[in-house]
């Protein structure tokens, strides 16, 4: 199986489905997609203009498999309970990791990454105004509630929803690497999410994110130091 | 099994939860949870404090199943693919339908509801400003481009996703209940859109949703009215 992922810089929805592609072992290529230009062969893969998508080549005798668009589309593609320990093997995991995508895909993205990365480099890149000082305060703020709950969750275990690593892992670790791209996670006063980060920042799923730059804006120092 | 759903008054994610659970036959009670008074209790359930979720209610011998939050998890479990008509019998039917709700969960609800309800009657009920005029006219300008998707989709097929009724149509019309309840649907322009909704309209699951009145917000005349 060969996959193209439809993907655009810092975006936390297109390195999770990154990470998750790699770990479930799907070969793909990247292709970065400047959804503001609405291309028409991007628009008939996903009308609803965004990324992250995943295109699964054909090949003859496949079944035809259309696009999928976002990235709860790209995880129920990769990881069905039971046979996928990405998402758990009881429904009970399941469930733990489900919440756990839930909070850092809607709540984190909207109190953290909104605020700091679309502020100060989606708004930039999309020339769509200035960043608001008050919005970037706030997701200053905001991270150390993240920080904080994940501290709280690896108190009593490993990785986030248990003993092993999961999709939630990935998907927060993808948020957090968009937000320290920036050098605004404060990994010194909370030591064991950066021990969690570190193993997860080492992986070789990782790398490729860790490899990558954004015109204009630099990564902070430490971003790709695994030993951080 | 029996089950309580913790939702709130015109929110979409709740609605459709709502629905989902009535369509698979999952009896379970409702529970108004007032979400910016942080009930410990609830926080308890689900410490991202948002709604809807679900508790099923443990019985001897069961498995215990941690609350579901958000209607990602609580779709994941009532709906898995291939058991069940409503998230498709194929993987193809089963990434069809996903990328539906991608639509309706994040674009319908970011660019129609969010500027409708969202100004109109949540910042009201929550004390949190007045609303955005400008916010409201993207919101109606918003609304004509998702019906003219919906009716796209509807003219090669029955439902959304293809000839039975899924998730997605589900999704669709508890984003539409919310926006209809304050007369903002434009129907009498989209007459393919108006006659699928009403289908869905007249299931004794969608019931309960047109006898919900929002104190201070009295529905639209048409709103409850089956022959709209």
């Amino acid at each position: 199986m060969l996959a193209t992922l439809y993907h655009f810089w810092l975006c936390p929805f297109s390195r999770a489905a990154r990470l998750a592609l790699h770990e479930s072992g799907v070969e793909f290529e990247l292709e970065l997609e400047k959804t503001w230009e609405r291309r028409a062969e991007f628009l008939a893969l996903n009308p609803a203009g965004d990324v992250p998508v995943l295109k699964i080549r054909q090949e003859e005798g496949d079944d035809d498999v259309p696009a999928m668009a976002g990235i709860q589309s790209i995880f129920a593609y990769l990881a069905k309970p039971g046979d996928n320990g990405l998402i758990g093997k009881t429904m009970s995991d399941h469930i733990t990791i489900r919440n756990l995508l839930h909070w850092f895909i809607t709540k984190f993205d909207r109190e953290v990454t909104k605020n700091l990365v679309g502020q100060k480099v989606i708004k930039r890149l999309l020339r769509s105004g200035t960043p608001n000082g008050q919005a970037i305060r706030a997701g200053h703020h905001n991270i150390k509630i993240h920080l904080d709950y994940i501290q709280h969750l690896l108190a009593r275990q490993k990785w986030l929803a248990g003993d092993t690593m999961t999709l939630a892992d990935l998907m927060a670790a993808a948020q957090l690497s968009c937000v320290d791209y920036l050098g605004d996670v404060p990994w010194n006063d909370y030591g064991e999410a950066k021990l969690w980060y570190a193993k997860i920042k080492s992986r070789p799923s990782f790398r490729p994110l860790l490899g990558e730059h954004i015109p204009g804006t630099p990564p902070a120092d430490h971003y790709s130091n695994l030993d951080f």
